[in-house]
């Protein structure tokens, strides 16, 4: 089969690959759209993502909609010709954090496309890939395929509005206009809370903030920030929604956060300590959580885009062929203006 | 001033009453705007509600939308000219229910314009009313006055979509398309529940179900109701909202909410005893629980409204003046034509 | 192998009988001590136990203590030689009620020693019996082997008190003292219930009630009964836990349980409605629900063992050796004096 | 009446005070013992405590018991002659978080015995003391009145544990072995932690938490400690209450707590930010939450020193007359040796 495959920083080439095999409980994908996420870029930029160091050329690719080829002979979940996305995290099922409902604790998962294994596990940058049978998420006839390759980025948006306890008719701010921050404000908008305000520093981020009708978009160096917060939030929003990995941007919303709130971390910061006004934390009995990747949340995530909650589709940027997957990690290199880039299989 | 004083069924005159006196945390209010409720109907109709039996005439009137006219000079939360919706029930503020956020539960409320105090507690339906300064929440500058007459009933259902935990994203369903079943269709839908369906058994109930857009609106006497409450929810929908009153509805909830799911009684259920199916409850782990009033929830009913989440004005049949207000009565007595009728003063 | 198998009511033959097979992510257990619980009396009497008719002879035994004899190749957290308590109810990991920490609901779960699949699924009254990895929860090595055949009832009373939110510090009524009961009323007060009562009927029952230290051991018939229940309870018991299966224990709950409290019902009732009254349920804001079987609670149980929280042994009247199980059945079928019988092989 | 009035730094005077007045809603109390704290410590020892700087001598001591010596007309909840435990904390009852049940982070609080309004608000160390009706919590006839006078610090303790979620049958880490760490250890024993783990650089103090049976004591500074965790907990502590107030132990606690689970501060922490590991938050999904004094706890606590959940009498190690105060707290400066020092007036 064809795929597009990562050599090292920047040098990733669209060749023959072996394809993936079939084994009992497993399903074969015809993979027909992946998005390129934020860690995919890195691994392109870089040739690795934080800890994780490839051994060997693989193929990324996590944000996967696909049709189903064929299934193991011992499913019967899952249909030959269905479309589904993929949920690319393989959690175990069976260890502590499976049964009580946080696989995305597991300690055993497998992620596709990710050097997280050695050797790597390979990604839907290709035109078959092989995932566990509850990987994989029916999506409705009328459901545009594009929407459903994004149900993998929405869903890192559901889980971090889930960990902040309640949204719906609260007070919230999102830190940060990229596509997870977006994202998380027109989720927690779906869910309810009232208002949305959402800060970047980035005009065009704002901008597209704006174009999602968002309640309220600030600029966090605008002298009226501090103002329009208060209106917005009278004593402090209820959430925040932590999601620029700016530390500035964490920090500051020990101020933002009504006292009784919550912090919601989903950015990435890196592997410094972080200085935090811990006494105000106690003070003002804040609650701070982290948010990783997401639980079980895409069938949800389907129901909520099929019944006209949120509409994906302003976040698509442009769709690139496989032929042209390295021009598609190119043009989304341009951070303040991609929101999503694809790539059609 | 003048008020609707009720003398006894179906006897309300609009005549000369007593003003209120205001005590120290007390605030008079214009009143503006009273919508008639289900239980204001009750005792127009029967003289009594329940086991709230009148000892003398009264002013009725709990769903209060209304102007600050004056505030006891302790008072520093309210000011005078405000616009605000009523709560209508004042809890003590200092025993262990209102202690531990549950003050619908306190057994010292007393209700505005309600027989459930000896004598009774006159209502908004007159030129003044006295309540506590906590009672009052301002409404925004631009928001119509009918809709802010509308938080009294609006606060019912925001309480009963808080009572079933999460809908956010779930599968509901309510039963029974009156206005409190309307408003929790609307508030789970805003909460983002996806699918919302409602039922009813009266057509004209279920137009107006369609009218305001719920995602699915079925009758439960109809051929294809189990096929259709099978493709909407899979195994059940994980939360069922009882606000019909009727114990059929509540019964077959059990069948139609999923494994593990919750049904929340919101309709008001006679006193006798209802068979039910307690060993599904046991077999199907389902939560089973009652929704009494409202909590502290008319601020978030303010800013759902203000933030376009909810639009409650199609709820609203008809505004009688005042001096109409037995004919207002008359009017709101067809309950499956009407769904909120309003009284100026 | 030598096995304790069921033929029919009352016929239950020593025998010898195939020994189970050892499969991928399997794991071959010894028994060591096997309790007999209320269901399997019920197959024992009747030969069949609610809807599950075996249709063919085959062993009981869910409650199950015992040593690891081999694993299969594909295993590692499981090794031979380890003493473990047994979770006999194998859900399959995959499906949206085991990823969402709810396997207790799983429809794919296969449960041991039980006709609730076709062929049934032979379980611990032999000399060797399979089970999957996970199921096993291996026991610290001070621990009492007879003890460690008490985690599987003693599971459903730790289910049963996180059914019931938080019981911590809150007023604890158990109904029925038989051995869940008796098991909840200790868990709640190692949980830190206070203060923890319990009711029978039966004398011998509440004698041993007594005899565990429960707070307040009541007689629901005595005439001191409602005058007790108030001097404990106030304004009523912030938790119910209905452990009999008696509807009239469950009917009482609603007026013994304080507004905004919950009643659990672990008790296993008929199949008939029960008249219940549901106003009560809307004008108290009482949550009504049910606790099926236990979840993940199995490494849970064993710690507060180990800890020393609760003392199960003085639960244990007897045990049998496996030569003499018919007897063992007939002397737990005096349910006032016998609270846990157990078969050792 | 007399009173001791803290004039400034290690300048307490025993002498005679304004004896206050009994206004609506109000109860005079006849003070008997009060705690010292490290709050009234601090005042003691330099005059001021954080932000609170007095404008005139006042009274200090919160942690009171007492016996009711006369009620305002307006009161019936409280009775002459009652001994009660005092809740020093009187919340307004009408805000938005007085309603959410949430009352401890009240603007409006006024706490007794303290400088945080202006004039100070006097406190329990004088003959008589006046608070509002509900901030009294009757002790049952057969307390000793040195453990009423325990309340006030285990309410402390009591808040921490339920901020934390869920308690029971985790495994539980708290860190600083003074005496809000040892009554959180107790606290969540009796919640049925299990295990639960204490550490303290300081030797009295883990002797004080072997003394009370803590299940394990560590010394941080011990070259066992890693693996003593490990071996206690697996993967990790599921709950860390932080207890010390020192940072190094906040930071540790990143690495002490298992994946998914919640780290408590509850020890007073000095105003500079302090560096923190936020990735390990995000990956490691970790709840850190603030506890902030307590909120409507006294009753449970209560109930729970009753039933004989919780000991506090080893906590207190001398009780001096009112006229030896400052002796008194010349003993509670003392901090590896002393725990809770009491003045009885």
């Amino acid at each position: 089969m064809k795929a597009a495959v990562l050599y090292g920083p920047r040098d990733i080439r669209v060749e023959s690959f072996e394809e993936p095999e079939l084994r009992p409980g497993m399903v074969l994908l015809r993979s027909r759209l992946v998005g390129i996420c934020g860690s995919d870029q890195h691994y392109y930029e870089h040739g690795y993502c934080a800890a994780f160091v490839p051994d060997r050329p693989f193929v990324l690719g996590h944000e996967v909609m696909a049709e189903v080829a064929a299934v193991a002979d011992d499913v019967d979940t899952v249909r030959v010709g269905q479309r589904v996305a993929v949920n690319p995290a393989r959690s175990c099922g069976f260890c502590e954090d499976c049964k009580t409902g946080r696989g995305n604790l597991c300690r055993k998962t497998i992620m596709l496309g990710s050097a997280s294994t050695t050797p790597p596990t390979n990604g839907g940058l290709a035109e078959f890939v092989v995932v566990r049978a509850d990987q994989c998420h029916a999506l409705p006839d009328d459901m545009d395929e594009r929407v459903g390759a994004m149900m993998e980025p929405f869903a890192v948006a559901l889980h971090a509005a889930k960990r902040a306890g309640t949204v719906s008719g609260r007070r919230v701010l999102v830190t940060g206009a990229g596509t997870i921050g977006l994202l998380a404000a027109m989720t927690v908008r779906a869910y309810g809370a009232a208002p949305v305000a959402i800060s970047d520093l980035v005009a065009e981020r704002r901008a597209k903030a704006e174009e999602l009708g968002i309640d309220a978009v600030l600029d966090p160096a605008a002298a009226d920030f501090a103002e329009r917060s208060r209106k917005l939030s009278g004593e402090g929003f209820d959430v925040v929604l932590e999601a620029s990995g700016a530390s500035p941007a964490l920090r500051s919303a020990f101020d933002l956060v009504r006292p009784g709130g919550t912090i919601v971390q989903i950015g990435t910061l890196g592997t410094e300590d972080i200085p935090l006004p811990a006494n105000k934390l106690m003070n003002k009995e804040i609650n701070l959580v982290g948010s990783m990747r997401y639980g079980n949340v895409f069938e949800e995530a389907i129901r909520l885009v099929a019944a006209g909650r949120v509409d994906l589709r302003p976040l698509i940027n442009a769709v690139f062929p496989l032929e042209a997957a390295g021009k598609a990690f190119e043009f989304a290199a341009d951070k303040a203006r991609s929101f999503k880039v694809q790539i059609q299989i």
